[in-house]
């Protein structure tokens, strides 16, 4: 992979003051619309004549700040990709789509994320607000820094303030095996933004993407869609105000959302894919022009149905980090296309049991806990496969005390356990040494097994008729 | 352009006897699935080891032959390149579906054409077969070399003599200009074609490539597909037996379609399209896929409104030469995915009334003869544009006579004057001096009028119903 270390403020020149390449671009695509519109409009001469001279001299500009010809339709490549960050430089943490690496037991170095993707983070300020903004408690993945990072989140909140409300977009890539606790995080977290807000939910599931990376036929992908949307609907949604979707049938079914999909086509390069995902000159088409499926719900022109032709509604997408890549891409084809850029909330990875070095991986049976797991497999993987952060023997435990940041069991409780106090009783007791290993493991199994149970007993419940309710293109329920 | 001289026995080894690398790499593809079910089956363990002995050696054979190492689902792309010709050398004619260019008077040098593409010669033979099949006198097209090259075309006619027909593809890029007669070419012969074999006909108008070429908004796109299919239309196509589509609405409208594009993309890489087509990184996302789009109709699953699910009905599909890069790569996929290759019947080029050198633009008024001239229009573009073979005064053309194979006046007059004896007699004179080049004027003027009128006619009677009914996915009549 190539690195482009190029940083935003490389960018920049001296005679465009502090100008991003990306602002002269924009605002020299609208200089452009005026002198045309003053040509069909037959303006005055020194009317046009002025506006044509400003328009000279920002070319002058983009091209002494970019090193490019400004050209229509062309943003400034590669200073989006370096403003977009790019793959990981030697010796850190590896995050995209389909990679996720750390050297670090305590798993990836997530402040560092922070600045290499040049999102925000989710500080107790902004949790406050949520609280006070929902007049709900913030859920237990914010109050402990699993959803740790976001885009424009504060923007979102002055909005709904004012009565502005927003929609949610998730989505998932389905896959042949069962679901592990980690593929939870974000609609665990999503169904308490939808209860919070009382605000419309697409989820879409990426059967196409599936079928383009993975040796699968088409059909296999369809089918393990439909397997999946039955364990997201468990997760508890509301079926008023949730619209699930493989893009191989709503593709299919929706010219709005294809329309939406040619719109980011027109306005992504390959070079900026192979910055922003590193595909490559052997990659198949169908790779390289995926992101822009990803990218098109992001938008609620791609949902008349559900917005009524509406393209202003602002969408807000919870996800884990690892998916930001896509939605930097569509932040910045947004306004050049004339929507809002959506905003986000990026989870930290679900550690394996093994250890927080890795994501899980759904084709490891040994690396998690899964959807389908009996309570017996619960316990053993626990106890036999649970990365310990204890002493090899039980007297030096008690004397130094275990350590909970990389003990996976302690880990699996931030996401599970819901009291802050019994959370908080278990790191010290851990931490002293008065909690051993098998008792912290112990309580661990106890809070996932009826976790597990109730899933298993709502996805029976879950009928075809149902998953075709979800899946059916039609309108939701809310109030704006 | 960089252009790809490797040719396709450059790339067979010594020991792979005569087989081409796709031969190769289709056995290997199936020879894994094969040791894949022995596998599966558990079949015995001597039958294991030999199917596996086997696919090693091949693949050793193949790295051996294309210098690449076997990866499934990646084909032997430089080969497939050189395969499928590449870019013209230097001197050499250049034909691609945006650029026609030759520096020959004449024209393009079409024989040329058709071993540099690898296609055939529509030679006496099979106009001869292609009467005697159908039982009708063949079209001028075919009588005069307009159609002069073919795919597959004595297979197609092998399959129709056994009772298994085939259906019709056909297609244009809409734009905002009225069409010109060179535009008609194809639709006048496919219309022939439809009527002769009474088949089903389906016409893909991909505005969504002309929004990802051209400064244009999908409205507009979408507006000029509308006005361009009653041009179409005029042209007396069977409305029980044709379907035309606009790709932003019938992608949006069938999951079958959606479908095989994506299989199309998942089988053609970056670096197959960089060779066919010539797109280089700085092109948008949605360029280098679309040629998967205009692959799709090539397969009747796309239209299972028409086809009730058969993916087996043999397309056939007329276009102009500079289309075939689509249906190289359309060929190249097809086995790959289990669709039979469509046969393909190519014409020549419509010349500019300047000359034969460059194929008409639409954005050029002067370049052509449009279907809205008046007959006035006409009268006055033939006599002042119409690049004359004739000598510079009337006492020299009576001497040596004028050259009718630069006459554009007698080329326009090949593709629309109906009777060969008047043709020929034309020539001769011509040739001769007998006639001048007002009088030869004079009857293409007299030819073209009343063309021109008639199908303005004929396109005033074209309704919006009609136009819905024609673009309605629908079951089209038909006897197989």
């Amino acid at each position: 992979m190539v690195l482009t270390k190029l940083k935003m403020t490389d960018c920049l020149g001296d005679g465009a003051g502090d100008m991003t390449p990306m602002d002269l671009y924009e605002k020299l695509t609208s200089q452009g619309d005026t002198v045309r519109t003053l040509k069909t409009e037959k303006a005055a001469k020194a009317d046009i004549d002025a506006a044509v001279q400003l328009l000279l001299k920002l070319k002058v500009d983009y091209k002494q700040v970019t090193g490019q010809d400004y050209k229509t339709g062309c943003p400034p490549s590669e200073c989006v990709v370096s403003q977009d960050n790019g793959p990981a430089a030697d010796g850190e943490d590896m995050v995209d789509p389909w990679n996720v690496s750390t050297t670090n037991a305590k798993g990836v170095d997530y402040d560092k994320l922070i600045v290499r993707f040049g999102s925000s983070k989710i500080d107790q300020e902004l949790v406050d607000r949520i609280e006070r903004v929902s007049g709900q408690k913030a859920h237990r993945f914010l109050r402990r820094g699993i959803f740790f990072s976001h885009r424009d989140m504060h923007q979102v909140l002055d909005a709904y303030e004012k009565n502005k409300s927003f929609y949610l977009y998730t989505g998932r890539g389905p896959s042949s095996d069962a679901l592990h606790m980690g593929h939870l995080i974000p609609f665990i977290f999503t169904k308490w933004l939808q209860d919070t807000f009382d605000i419309p939910l697409v989820i879409q599931l990426t059967d196409d993407e599936k079928y383009l990376w993975k040796d699968l036929s088409l059909e296999d992908c369809h089918r393990y869609t439909m397997e999946n949307a039955k364990d997201i609907i468990a997760c508890g949604f509301d079926i008023n105000k949730t619209f699930i979707f493989s893009d191989l049938d709503y593709m299919g079914a929706s010219p709005d959302f294809y329309r939406n999909v040619v719109k980011v086509q027109k306005h992504v390069t390959f070079n900026q894919v192979k910055g922003i995902f590193g595909f490559g000159d052997s990659d198949c088409i169908g790779k390289i022009a995926f992101p822009a499926i990803q990218a098109a719900p992001s938008f609620s022109s791609s949902f008349p149905q559900i917005f009524k032709g509406r393209k202003d509604v602002q969408c807000l997408i919870p996800c884990a980090i690892d998916q930001d890549p896509y939605f930097r891409m569509t932040r910045d084809v947004a306004p050049r296309i004339g929507y809002p850029k959506p905003a986000l909330l990026h989870s930290t990875f679900f550690p394996a049991l093994q250890g927080a070095q890795t994501k899980m991986s759904a084709s490891d049976a040994n690396s998690s806990i899964f959807l389908t797991d009996t309570p017996k497999q619960i316990k053993n993987k626990v106890n036999k496969h649970a990365f310990s952060g204890g002493k090899d023997t039980v007297e030096e435990h008690r004397k130094y005390g275990g350590n909970p940041d990389v003990d996976v069991s302690f880990m699996y409780l931030t996401f599970f356990l819901e009291d802050d106090e019994q959370l908080e009783k278990i790191r010290q007791d851990y931490a002293s040494g008065a909690l051993l290993t098998g008792e912290l493991k112990k309580r661990l199994i106890e809070t996932l097994q009826p976790l597990i149970t109730s899933h298993q007993e709502r996805r029976k419940q879950v009928t075809e008729e149902t998953v075709k309710q979800f899946m059916t293109p039609r309108p939701l329920n809310y109030s704006f």
